[in-house]
């Protein structure tokens, strides 16, 4: 009996499912999109049937393996676990331990201060300040962090977890119009991930969900 | 030459520095605490001192083995990677990712939506219900996927990770006087842990830094 393909409930515009794509497509894990989309009926992701999977309400969620996975670096870690190959964790543990500071950084520094539910609290005018602060604070603390853990990549010369964070996070930066120029470094890692192809079919232009208008 | 003693930047009340002193205790570590105070000179977290030491200036900061690490759940890894004993990670992969996800839900789903710096954005008046509303909506998600992860603890009957970030996100809640019936696996996990000596030692009411009057 063949495995049951991994199905990633999904939407093309959340920053934490591009992650998992991401590492999806390096690991080379045929899978599946269900669009969940966050804005349409109120949100899809608060319906009954979705609840059901992940109480959270939130995507992405993985099903892979007979399990139902939330949390974008959890699921990244589970499949460098049962999918070391290519790695997305190096083999030191200090280099490990940057990997994983860079990206808690963003998944828990960043990331949960300026999605959308918290955005709604802030009311609307408040949005665009509030979402360009936060992003514009934690660029500067990276920015600074990446002067000693960089080379071609956020750690060395190998894609980590750290980069699949970093790319979807500037994607948000540009959307809610954060200048960029004080941070050269993470910049030119962007640059440089963005020419890579597991980072171009999974980009939030080219997914199943991607309304006409946006597609490229 | 002796290895030179870890050094913990720590707050007593702040539950992300809590989760490394339970690590730390657990794995028999002996470490040292330099108190940074997050109220007093608004924030001693923002001293060029300890800016130099960690961009994001927030506690928990560990100087361990030459390395400067920030973001708690990444410091725990590199605990649980290069002191491997007691583990805080299970074996089986499928119930490691429980624990990260359950870690990540309350690392990046609850506590940075309460913490000092969205609480001062939001207005004193808002704070409370803020902080109320987002910890019961993390809470309804964590005690259904309890049903289906929890024995003991959080992940089967060893404590994990997920437990050294359940009981100082529950102290946050009660804190902000967040109503707990309603989370009967969480209440009785939390109960079990802190009966434990290493989340007594390490406890918010017993730091080098606790005040006099809230110290137990």
């Amino acid at each position: 009996m063949q495995a049951a393909k991994p199905i990633l409930y999904s939407y093309f515009r959340s920053s934490c499912s591009w992650r998992v794509r991401i590492a999806l497509v390096l690991k080379g894990i045929n899978y599946e999109t269900v669009p969940i989309d966050l804005i349409k009926d109120g949100g899809q992701q608060f319906s009954e049937e979705f609840r059901a999977l992940n109480p959270m309400m939130q995507v992405p969620t993985l099903k892979i393996d007979g399990l139902i996975l939330g949390q974008s670096l959890a699921i990244i870690e589970y499949l460098e676990e049962t999918r070391p190959t290519p790695r997305l964790l190096p083999q030191d543990p200090k280099k490990r331990a940057s990997v994983r500071m860079i990206s808690d950084l963003i998944a828990g520094g960043i990331q949960p201060l300026q999605n959308l539910s918290v955005l709604k609290q802030v009311g609307e005018q408040n949005q665009l300040p509030w979402a360009q602060k936060v992003i514009s604070s934690g660029f500067k603390a990276l920015e600074q962090i990446l002067q000693s853990t960089a080379g071609k990549y956020c750690v060395g010369d190998e894609v980590s977890m750290a980069d699949l964070c970093l790319v979807p996070q500037v994607a948000n930066a540009e959307r809610y119009k954060v200048d960029l120029s004080p941070y050269p470094t993470i910049n030119r890692i962007n640059k440089t991930l963005l020419a890579l192809e597991a980072f171009q079919v999974t980009h939030p232009c080219r997914q199943p969900d991607t309304p006409a208008e946006l597609r490229a």
